[in-house]
């Protein structure tokens, strides 16, 4: 039995309190927030977990063996460091940390200890986004053309990070764990519309090694909800559109096929394919409790999760070079990459 | 009567004739195009007008008034600078050339001969467009934040010009009467799937003055067709969906709203506002046969078009820089201004 | 303070416990349900709540001033009955009964013993269908030519209730509080596809006093979900979409005109008339939690509810005579009226 | 070559003229209309088809092999008759007449005089319903449980025939082709909103031999446009929107499975199927073009069409049950079937 401490009450903290008192092998065993008045609604519903507005009481608790952060981006490092030297396990909110410097001190430290680190990448954890790497991983879709996606609705400005840090963060670790390639550079613009707050309109585009490219478009500002992915294949596409309640996914068999010319060796000509649409069956269930299960196990059987620290660095270093690149008016910034 | 000759009888070159012949005060007198199976087409339809392989023909023809031009963008420079040398008013295909030096030879010619010209930039003449234009300008939707299109699908390939100057010509047109503001710089990006041909995925974000930025995706490789542009206003927002049957606008009154904090006179607070939409009835009709009236009127009249050569630059400059643009990656290009 | 007794903790329950434990004024002092694994559920949650499998225990409990019962159609009257006579006022699930002659019974001794009676017609309390009433009975629409509803979907078979009781009641409840109409006449139609079990699909059309009709159609085998209900008037109709997420009611200044034909005075000319389309913006927030209230309400001020036993007698009534016409293949039936 | 002479050039006819000019192995030779400015446009179109104010001048000509009749229904079966007596092959129009007695006189003068009657069921050429009922007819739906369309809009009100003869005779059409099964019994019911006019607002049950049943609702009166059909199977569904540009067929692999009780052999549980939705790529096409084409290929070797007056007259006896059912409040009517 894994016992679980939270630290964080706010948004998202009231979804892993729930799941991990739901996911077997597990229960939760503490929470923490600076707020007393969010600590008093776990004790009326969890009268069992202790509560403290001090993270230090948690982390100095040796019952407790895991611990979910679920604060602000700009607490993950010092909260997570933390965690970590208390000797738990760790479960962090993405984006894992505020610059890839911080990503990596976290991985070493864990790695010193062997302790799990796993990101919240909650998407992908999803059936859709699995069904989205099978697709893409088993070459169904023939070599792969693009990722696009809009991410926009009339949401809440942050206000320590811009809206790539906040909104685009689901694609990239959705991108990452789909096309399980890593892009080389990137180019980003975008625009902050009320003085003294950070971007809330923003586009990246990401260049790969050979014909690949991506590319997010992430707004806070938006009168419409949409949630829309595009993956172009050689040989099919994929659209998901999270917002369709069953159907989030549907494979095209279409796009074009390319014929030698018969004028010229050296010429292709450019025909079209119109096949069938077909959209698979997804398993219903929320993917916090895959998420909440498959940490408890990477924890019982020592191994790495689905989305590591790794996937959570990989994911910081394009929004690092995002922000590089938009404060520059899309001038493309390259990923550096350390010996990871 | 305006007595009008058509060059080019293959896509577009249809419409044109069949509008001007429904025109008051215009009359078709001559069609040329390469292929003599395309005219005979022409005279089946219409056993009266003129037809010849030879577009010199129609130029020298005393009894045309006025030519409209729709052949592959390379040739619009050429063709258009014989007809203007001819004497004729000039009606040309968008992109109206292959760089703005050409754009503004063909202005200055027609400056110089007081000849009317005029872009076919057909979106401007429909009632969506219109109804964006009415409320931007009268200040319904308080300050413009961004403008965002985008315009894929699996569309045919085209080989001298590259996405954007076949797709996103139209969103920079509707921009360029919309917004009635002329971006400083350019950020673009994009990719060529097919060895040798020009780029078939685009973005490109455009840079203005003050808190405005706008961005147009344009794709050839696309599984679904999306025609959708956000206009975003301080007080309100447009949606334009092109593929909507009816109710192609949709006014949204949401957006946020600021509010000094109680804490700081330096800090705005950002409130949310989410009020009815509304879908203002559009008035059907074809907006060529609306420009074709135009085109005689501006003829008669001796008025400049409402989109007149300089719109037509404009837009040229646009993707020019996006081109440039392009080419490094997303680094930004400015847009060069002459005193036209 | 009214203390709540609910009786029943299956599928609705738990909302009936939720919303009366938030309820200000309101508290929960009770839950029955024959399966004593749902009581532990509600111990666990709601630890001060005694708990009973035998619904006696709660009618006996003088600490109970009123009762919610959310049990099977079958049962209604019988509990019903026996709460109304150990004095507690009453909140039933819908359909209140199995049959008008119970109905009645209810609302006799209901108003004998002066105790509110409240049947839980949920929509009645949303924003949409409050807005549709107002547009309706201000006369906006202007004459009301008809009301049509589909409400489909791949769903629980009942065993004991046909699919117009089990779904078409939500229509019949709407349709009731929006028109304030009573039907004249019925003529239904329907199908079992299991052997032996209610009919799975139907269709129900509603004669009234003038040029009004309505229909509901009401499947439990449908490959898609569908909850849409026109509301057709002389001077504007509405789309009301339940699965919209925002813009669940669309108004449209859409419909015709008549004109005396020029020829004969006799003749009306019929003419089209193409307006806006507006959607109000419609306050989010959760039924039954405004029902709730409202029950709280009418008990503390002793007055009738909006949604009292007359309206759950009316929409009976319409399901008994849409059971004996379905039985008949459509044979239409007659609303007998009592003097209620 | 089969020279066809066209009587009636309102709005369907221009689209008969067009087919036939363009189908192989036929030419159109003759056009009337009762309006001379009509015929002036098929003049100016083309110029070497006869024209005539009177259709007697066309079934005169021995140069007409056959007619097509594109006028009211309520003239039917005066013109159909007089083609087929002047010996000509005949297209005519849905409805194929205004009574079941007038669709036999026609069907039974065809077949003495062996000449080919086909009526215009268009939507039966087009692949979506091809698609249909090769799906229906190969098994793949399983047993088929119903069959639920809706046609409305704010569509012409026709002064002669309501709104089952304007709209639910192209369900109807296509309801016969798929389910080749023919309805026992129809309950209808219906109202007119404009005094003097017929109903503008109707829906249809048709009752078969064994669990299948079937259902129209159209409405000239509706705010918004649909033309969508449920088609319900035991082992997959069908839903066909024939608004959709692309994906007009989406079949559904959903439904219920019937399992021996456990506890006792006569009551069958049900459970539900949750599966893939797969919409299979539909060739483009015109359907008249192919319907032109497939009428020659019948007068050329002598063979029934597949919507042959048979087919006509099924429709016109369900359309003749539902009007006298409407009358009657939806007291149902048996379809009476003679020996044709």
């Amino acid at each position: 039995m894994i016992t679980v401490g939270v630290i964080g009450y706010g948004y998202w903290g009231p979804n892993l309190v729930r799941n991990f008192a739901e996911a077997p092998g597990a229960r939760v065993g503490f929470v923490t927030d600076l707020r007393a008045e969010r600590l008093s609604q776990v004790s009326a519903r969890y009268p069992s977990v202790k509560v403290s507005t001090d993270h230090r009481d948690l982390l100095a608790d040796p019952g407790i063996d895991a611990v979910a952060i679920a604060t602000p981006v700009s607490t993950h490092f010092e909260l997570g460091m933390a965690a970590l030297r208390a000797g738990k396990h760790l479960l962090i909110e993405k984006p894992m940390a505020s610059s890839s410097a911080q990503a990596r001190a976290l991985i070493d430290e864990a790695g010193r200890r062997r302790l799990v680190l796993m990101v919240d990448h909650t998407f992908v954890y999803t059936s859709a986004v699995g069904k989205m790497r099978e697709l893409t991983q088993s070459g169904e879709l023939g070599d792969i053309y693009y990722y696009d996606s809009v991410r926009i609705n009339l949401g809440l400005f942050q206000h320590d990070v811009n809206v790539l840090w906040d909104l685009a963060v689901h694609d990239l670790s959705i991108m990452d764990f789909v096309l399980m390639r890593e892009p080389l550079s990137v180019s980003a613009t975008g625009l902050a519309h009320v003085a003294g707050k950070p971007e809330n309109i923003a586009y990246m585009t990401m260049f790969f090694d050979g014909a690949l490219i991506a590319h997010v478009h992430a707004n806070w500002l938006a009168p419409v909800k949409v949630r829309r992915t595009l993956l172009g294949g050689s040989r099919r596409m994929i659209v998901f559109d999270d917002l369709e309640a069953s159907e989030k996914i549907k494979v095209y068999d279409r796009g074009i096929s390319l014929n030698p010319s018969p004028e010229s060796v050296y010429q292709m000509l450019v025909g079209y394919r119109a096949g069938d649409m077909w959209a698979p069956h997804l398993p219903l269930g929320e993917a916090l409790q895959v998420e909440a299960r498959h940490f408890v196990e990477c924890i019982d059987q020592g191994v790495a999760p689905r989305t590591d620290g790794h996937a959570g660095l990989r994911v910081v270093r394009l929004l690092e070079a995002a922000s590089q690149s938009m404060a520059q008016q899309g001038r493309p910034v390259s990923i550096a990459r350390s010996l990871v």
